[in-house]
């Protein structure tokens, strides 16, 4: 694969994948969506289906990484680093891309969300703490949770471990299809057993920080949030921001040692 | 493939398309149904798995592309137009069929859910005009929303915007697929493929405008809709039946164009 | 195939089938199982994937009809009547199998069900109609549902053609599969697929009557539903099990007609 | 495969099929967690997803049998005994690996659980016999709930036959899939054919006993649940703890002697 192949597959697949990623958590958590409240499952398969469009689109191009971890877990696996900052500098502007056609998708809702009286208060009504803390929790959190993830319980130990926990799981399946494939079609079915893997994630270990698992994903629309002019926004919860880029990348790294000593 | 064959499989495949994806919006929100409130992930498989049932079964005729956007793309991409105009004449006349068998398999639903007076109220209830609101947002709404698609926010450039997305998400899935497939059985696979490729553009990007994605799917519904003699059916809100049609058509060609340059 | 391997497998496979079918109907609806309320989703899924097991188990055996619809439409198709005989013979005595095997596995929540109190009333409390009525849609209704389907509004001629309308469906989508399948594995995905059109028809066609689409599936559990001994189990609702039998076998020559007329 | 292929092979599959299943139980059921009252059909696809990463993940060492059950009918049709043991050692080290795991990526919703005040009740709320069954139903079950499998009504020979059919389904669908592979493919669609399964089997008959069908997926658990110090976790319920030990293990010797009279 060329550099600019690999680079160009990059920026679209994952910017399919964070449009189609952020576009469930905006569907089912914001204001005058058809699928609000659609619940944990429908952001499950959503995030799942996501992944499977966006590698059976960029896999004949760069191979369909999508993902900082995968691309590092690969380059530790075969030892060769030298695509590893193309890869990654494709990821990280399709996660940009892909989070800031999210907004334009949902244009319209971000807006009615964050500027409704129910959800953020009326006028004056962030006057008091306790007013300010609901409308946060009402309003810009879910706004916040349609591009990054969070945890419900914020621990920096815990966060990162299960995190990492969850990349380990993700990298582990990602490396040994390699070794189900002898030919025989998992090349081809590798992109919907990859979304499944993704899915099962999401179900399993999702709950406490909201499955980041790629730093691309969570970085990219971070940014993204800061520079978006959205009424209300709140922050970007910077604080967090180390946590799903830290925690999979050595999740990753875990990963491909233990496929080196265990299945090489 | 015959001309014959082409619009006997698209008429057969897109009225299956209908029939089954009008069917599960019909399902879910008309009164007596035993899936009513089944949910917006009902919805989004409900259409995928219609997609999937329709490309198996009319494949073997015409190649199952059972939306304009799609024959569109190929057209595009293949620089042939010879038989556009069959694919597409077959796709509208089979999503009147489809839409048709909907009004058949629900008879009794759509009578009960456009004539209960819970739903639409009593004799005169309709006399105020807050009234009529309600029983437009509860009875007639739901009965179009199973024929045609319309927005949760309407804003012509927003709606536009979310179903171009939606469209060349769809393009760049099926016009890849042939990269995907090196004798492998991708061939056989892109039905399901596709199947979950449109389960996750509904789940992520369905939540503004409810994803037409596909002129006729909307357009042969729209005028059903209007030729029935459905009771205190409402309008078929022709103002916005533009904006499906044409959308969709943008995003074919926008798609189509994106993968010559980037892929071929 | 030899007749003992037809009639075995039919049996085994339609045993399974009814199993899970009836399975998932009595975890969703009866009192005191941990699937309870899990909603129309989880009985079009677990529809599908029971056709799917069955398939996968007596596939080998048999071929995996398990449904005298398709027994009939593949000997249309193919004018070949010889084995149809022992194919509906396994069958229904499968189906049967398969009901009583429900009742096995549920037997403490069929008895929680239709005794307690608040489904079907105290001592005395069905003593008026309207107590009466209430106690058969809160306790019997439901636990005939396990066994057989019924509609939601009764009109024979809708639920007449609902039933011809989904098997004709499901018919096209098994016929077809040949013309996929080029030795390039949909033999194999078939039984994956056409699970899938089940879940399909479920979401989309399920509403009005439950979709048997399937003489053996409805007509065998009804009488194992007539020879058990439950108590306050209602009636069979014999009345209506002529529609599940002879809508499913009308779709079944439909189907294969169609089939012969469009794609052989 | 070596002895200790087998034995790595199984303790990292079983590890990821607990950490998936276990944590799916968790995300849905423990308080702070994004995933929870997601539903029965969350739990059905979690389990499902988990055995499908766990297969394929392990497939290449082991050939992934994760379950006793397996183990024993693998050995009863091919009557060979020689690995059963190191098969059976590494589920169980496995299993109960994995549902460490699981404590440490929910390690602080396993702890705001046990000590909310809503749930388990205020200083001295347990006073009352009334107030410690409360507790327990909505505190200690649960997240007992997490580990290993409970029955909705007690009845030993009811939940024992449960068992055993829902084991002689998973059984009949693991062995016959030899018979549909004849080198097109099934062997690498295996691992999400009866992840299918496995979903089938939990919606279908999970209601009465939350379906173990697998003694190491109870067993190993149980026992780490019995170890960890988690606050206010009550009893490990080892009064039922034979049930799903034995039932899988019967269930897994009729499903193979059923296989070596009809199938082979």
């Amino acid at each position: 694969m060329s550099s600019s192949d690999i680079f160009i597959g990059e920026t679209i697949g994952t910017a399919i994948l964070i449009l189609l990623g952020g576009g469930v958590c905006a569907a089912v958590t914001l204001k005058a969506s058809k699928a609000r409240n659609a619940g944990w499952l429908a952001i499950a398969f959503g995030w799942g289906f996501a992944v499977m469009t966006a590698v059976y689109i960029s896999g004949p191009l760069s191979g369909a990484h999508l993902n900082p971890a995968v691309t590092i877990a690969l380059a530790i696996k075969n030892s060769d680093w030298t695509n590893v900052p193309t890869y990654i500098a494709g990821q990280l502007l399709g996660a940009m891309i892909g989070a800031a056609l999210v907004w334009v998708a949902y244009y319209g809702q971000f807006h009615a969300h964050l500027t409704d009286k129910e959800i953020v208060g009326g006028p004056g009504a962030q006057a008091t703490a306790a007013k300010a803390v609901e409308a946060q929790e009402q309003g810009a959190g879910p706004v916040l949770g349609v591009f990054s993830t969070g945890p419900e319980i914020r621990n920096a130990v815990q966060n990162l471990l299960t995190e990492i926990i969850g990349t380990v799981v993700l990298i582990l399946a990602v490396l040994t299809q390699g070794l189900n494939d002898k030919g025989n079609g998992l090349g081809i079915l590798g992109g919907l057993i990859t979304a499944l893997v993704v899915v099962s994630i999401g179900l399993s270990l999702g709950g406490p920080t909201g499955y980041a698992i790629n730093p691309a994903r969570d970085l990219g629309p971070r940014i993204v949030h800061a520079l978006l002019p959205l009424p209300n926004k709140g922050g970007s919860d910077w604080g967090y921001a180390w946590i799903p880029v830290v925690g999979p990348l050595i999740g990753g790294a875990i990963g491909a040692g233990l496929y080196n000593v265990a299945f090489a």
